[in-house]
């Protein structure tokens, strides 16, 4: 018989949280053995026995969250925001004397788009040209998303380092926008339509041809996979991790 | 046996002349009775007896060759650019005086870029978001499309005659150009990629639904097709059509 | 100040019930005089004042609830599966005697699926091949979908009706099942993908071109725009109608 | 100042290689120095001091161009098909003995092909569904494509190595093809529209999400960049490769 692993969920009230104990709780080989809402005693985590603590919780907790998990020898697997480059520094300093306890830290745990922007970052250094346009929801404030951002961000880093020239363009006569906002020289267009949650295409096009990744985010539940597949993992990759694609596996073929 | 209808192509050594030409003559039911270059005299489209002008030359010339053609009881399918208001005027009173004459002039002869526009605009009085992405050949000077600038302009004309709002938007914090240009209030995107030909998509949005009307425009081959159905239907046309979609049936449907 | 249109809904407690409850509260022209469930009388629409009557209900009660509304002067529009040939001649027939009364029988109020449907049933006389690809979540249990079958027997009727051709297709050596299933001479395929909830695409195509119309209904709540509109334009049409399209003006341009 | 790479074009008169001698004269890194047709002796490769040679040429000529060009201390990059397993192993056998000289044998050259190819055997483990629609013209004889199923034996491969379970599908009532052909388990379905070249598209979906992989190809130019990336690396690849994947960095990210 196969031993269940222990998980508790911080912030197990938030939208997040209640998901992810759902999800917790309906997977074969995991045992949900604490949900703790903002006032519940982080001591709780001990007396449960967990040795993975998922922090789905607010920024101003998150950084205790995650150093009392490490000090008390639990792994850790994150999606709150709020980590600073101070923030890391100091967990990293913590992980170095507990070296075989790891910590997950990840912006976002839909593996559709954790993939979707490393396929994008990959392929890009072999297309002249490269646009991103991503489409929300009409109540979203900024644009482009995150998302888009940091994907044109890797784009933008692989081109460079391949040393792939700028895209052509022979635009000379145009309204304003129209060409859409450029982040580090990639063309980013923002839609914003009723009725769609959050979604991203990476147009990459070549003499004859062209690449489109794709990625359509309907609910939260598009989170809960890898939030899944962290919990699993994290005790099979010691030290801090940032980011999800860390824990996947990026090439296809025969595996040693 | 069906008698052949005898068609004329003006314009016969440009591209698309070109291209008419071949169609036309690869058409069971039509008779290329003369293909003429700029150097060639109108006269021999009488001597020819051709019912079916095709005008494929220039701005300079066009007008002088569509007088010609109704002057000689010729139907015209004009393909031509430079059609100003006064020339459109000149060739109404002309055409006032043979009253069975029929002279289509249509700026896109390509059917699926005339319906998509055509359904397009249709569609936006019953969405409450609409945008458009328009996506070229990165050898192109212009943006947004000349196309998508119309589709746009009928687009806000359909949704202020029924009286719908701005469609929503919450955007507070944006690079520039993010969320695309405005025509007639109407957000347009334009990419520009490798590979690409030419490409529009109009996304229209409501609760927890979309619409996509999506036309992809491979090469020139694909205005034969318009250009064939205008010389079919020009003499059952009387009179001036600006327009491909005035020859079409744009509703579906038993038919009186 | 305007008067409120006075409306009552039958199957309030079901799903699609309980979400028209919401709009109509949420709808500033709209007043919600009663909101039924199984078990209570229709005697209620009566006192309550209705002047439109929706019904959400279930196939074996929806004759007798459109029947007592039309008897009582009420309009109708209803969402209700289950309407025979028969019912439909019965109804017919009441009408006959109330020459004011107006009743909507729409077997789907998503505006943006009716009018991809009317859409693609326009455009297929104009291009060589069309096919359908409709998309949904892998527990429905039949395969194409509705909604994908009326789809293509509209298209094979326009077809037909217009003496298109056959398209073309030179498969001769194929997998069982690569080229879809056919309904009425037209590729469907249909594709079950764990994240969808239901979408559709025609694709039409000629020579150097593709027209796609696509549709997505991401949740419930795309019905109720089209439900609304039926609400407000049911006095409009007396008599009775079957299917939303009636209800839409499938034609851009200007009215008379 | 760079010395150019000297180059040999073999089958220079077919389409592919006439697309090849444009693009090499084309490349200001490489020198052509022998585009020799059907009857042109193999010598000519010797006594124009070619360094490469890209075979382009018909089944039955490629393996003895190959073997010529390894027995004389050329790179070969070759597009031909009809490479048997025991061909492949005599050129292995031979290659052995030569260890600097790199051959690259690539059913493929389109890079966004191959690239699309891999990322969706990449992404297949971590969905729950899988499909793939593939769409070409309609004088295409096979279905589903070479590429599709390649495709979907990849991803099953894929999918079967991690233990990843059936694709979930609740079908009970369908027509013939329906839910298209299967291949290795994996449903594919084809599309055959006029005006279309080749494109796939490969759909993978999980809890609330959605992931595409589309790849376009609109003509011969496409294979060009391919062919030339195989010029240029495969000095750098001592031994035989089939299939330009060998040659592409899949995995983004900072390179040792």
């Amino acid at each position: 018989m196969t031993e269940l692993l222990p998980v508790a969920v911080l912030g197990a009230r938030g939208r997040m949280g209640a998901e992810a104990v759902r999800s917790i709780g309906a997977a074969a080989d995991l045992d949900l053995v604490a949900a703790l809402g903002r006032s519940d005693p982080l001591d709780t985590l001990v007396s449960a026995g967990a040795a993975v603590v998922v922090d789905l919780t607010v920024p101003d907790a998150t950084a205790d969250n995650v150093r009392f998990a490490v000090e008390h020898g639990m792994h850790a697997v994150v999606g709150t925001t709020g980590w600073t480059v101070e923030r890391l520094a100091d967990l990293r300093s913590l992980l170095g004397s507990t070296p075989s306890t790891g910590v997950l830290i990840a912006p976002n745990f839909a593996l559709g788009s954790v993939l979707a922007t490393a396929f994008a970052a990959t392929a890009a250094r072999y297309f002249e040209s490269v646009e991103i346009i991503e489409l929300h929801h009409p109540d979203k404030v900024d644009a482009p998303s995150g998302t888009a951002a940091r994907t044109a961000q890797l784009i933008a880093a692989e081109r460079s380092a391949a040393g792939v020239p700028d895209a052509p363009d022979a635009t000379r006569d145009q309204l304003d926008g129209a060409r859409g906002a450029r982040v580090d020289g990639v063309p980013v267009h923002s839609v914003r339509l009723r009725g769609l949650t959050a979604h991203q295409e990476v147009l990459l096009g070549g003499p004859g041809e062209q690449l489109t990744i794709r990625h359509d985010s309907f609910d939260r539940a598009s989170f809960m996979p890898g939030v899944l597949l962290g919990i699993r993992s994290v005790s099979h990759h010691p030290g801090l991790t940032v980011g999800l694609d860390g824990y996947l596996d990026l090439q296809a073929g025969p595996r040693p």
